[in-house]
């Protein structure tokens, strides 16, 4: 099923991101890791908070390139082979590989593609996020 | 309570954008309105597929600024009242006014607030999508 698991947004200072979306009642997971990703949760949507230039390696954007407000959409799934599966879905449809999909140093599986506008989405198996039904994931401190 | 409730992707073409989602399993709804914004359902969150221009007139964002993937995150609340007391909380936390509150054209109230590193953040009262508890919105075709 089509969904949105969480969104990444690049920031450039971890702490001002966090003090801006704890503001406004979004609750900092212990599943964050300090000084490299903050994971806030608000109802089905988990928002992770990342260095904006950590997000354009990870997703293999241009880091020279004027990034705007980068951020990036995910759908995790359940296996490295939907991962692919989704990949292959998404350019049969008219979107581009961002980034093949290749083991991550967190344990799973990810690729980045983008659709036909630029707009970049992490399709993702993280074996530490357990999926429901919905399609909404559990942060490990939610298990 | 936090929560992501509709994603804005501003697109090119409708109908490309549109064909790349559906063959990723969104579900176009009836509540799409033809030539001006198709939304698409998946899980809990709603896509909305809107011409990047009129995204960018509509968010009070420089048109003629390079716009990078034009996106805006949407936070749905319960009244008029709650989208100015939400958006004072977004200036109170760092954030910044893009386009301050009106009465919109679909029967509604909203504003546009960006988070310190640029973000987009559209946050509405729109009384033809009702709330559920879990901060996710019904298209009228859902009702």
């Amino acid at each position: 099923m089509a969904h949105v698991s969480l969104i990444t947004l690049g920031v450039e200072d971890l702490d001002r991101a966090l003090r801006f979306y704890a503001g406004l009642g979004w609750e900092p997971s212990a599943a964050s890791v300090e000084d490299t990703i903050v994971f806030v949760r608000g109802g089905a949507l988990v928002l992770a908070l990342f260095p904006r230039a950590d997000l354009a390696a990870e997703a293999g954007l241009d880091p020279a390139a004027p990034s705007g407000a980068t951020m990036a959409l995910a759908m995790n799934v359940a296996s490295q082979d939907e991962v692919e599966a989704t990949v292959e879905a998404a350019v049969r449809a008219g979107g581009w590989i961002a980034r093949p999909g290749r083991r991550a140093d967190w344990g799973g599986y990810s690729a980045y593609v983008t659709d036909p506008d630029g707009h970049l989405w992490e399709i993702a198996h993280n074996p530490a996020f357990p999926l429901r039904a919905d399609g909404s994931i559990t942060l490990p401190d939610e298990a």
